[in-house]
């Protein structure tokens, strides 16, 4: 059982990148977990949302096996403290032998196969913050749910 | 009319500094804005988590006016959406001719009397994140909300 992150289009901002990297390089210690970068399609710029949606939807199902435990990070998704976010991930670890795998989406969200392909939807905020942005506060996340798992000081320091 | 922001320590996290820093210069283009850090308590480890918080009640209190509209960004308070998040300030500018001051508090949260002294209690994310990192998610919305009130294509980018 692997954790997976999938994402869209580099992240620009190398201040942004160094501290994903941080979480992502202690997260390591805790778990198998690969983060999957697609790149930007190109000349987007000409496509309308939702033709732009339903192709990062179409390279991002390229990347998911069919037993996978899909997650998506939505605005509409449901909300979980810290807390219940790692009861989520203890359970999976320790009743499913499927991977885990969470998907950012890009700017416009996701098509509607994405949709139907997902077991959940979480939320991270009713407030909207950029893809790029909720990468770091995915990573955070998950690091602070692993240390709520093992008990480890970080989540009350 | 200002906003000030107020939170405790110094941003340990070089790379966090230049990305709030970012959102900060960009900010003031839309406003008079200042950001007060208060200096971590010397010693405070020696201190208990409610005396910690008393401790920093009192050095925020003293930066805070008693006409200013205090905002305690607090785990358990209202959460908004962006687009609310927008129409408060826009609310505020137009009708109030009071300070906003936003306080980002220390580890263990506030202090009763930060409480008491307390406008309103404005909640990020039900998921607790570090309260370093609370300062880009807030200053990167904080932006947002400008540019929301100014109809500018950030939101949807």
């Amino acid at each position: 059982m692997q954790i997976r992150i999938i994402s869209i289009g580099k992240t620009d901002e190398h201040a942004l990148q160094i501290l994903i990297e941080k979480y992502l390089n202690r997260l390591k210690h805790y778990i198998s977990i690969d983060w999957i970068v697609i790149p930007d399609i190109k000349n987007r710029k000409n496509l309308s949302h939702s033709e732009q949606k339903l192709e990062e939807g179409k390279r991002i199902l390229n990347k998911i096996k069919a037993q996978d435990h899909l997650i998506l990070l939505d605005e509409k998704g449901k909300q979980y403290t810290s807390q219940h976010f790692s009861k989520l991930i203890e359970n999976h670890i320790h009743f499913q032998r499927n991977d885990l795998v969470f998907v950012i989406g890009g700017p416009y969200g996701f098509s509607n196969e994405m949709y139907q392909k997902a077991t959940e939807k979480l939320s991270i905020s009713k407030m909207t913050f950029s893809h790029q942005m909720v990468r770091l506060f995915f990573a955070e996340q998950l690091y602070r749910a692993f240390t709520i798992l093992r008990k480890e000081s970080y989540h009350n320091e």
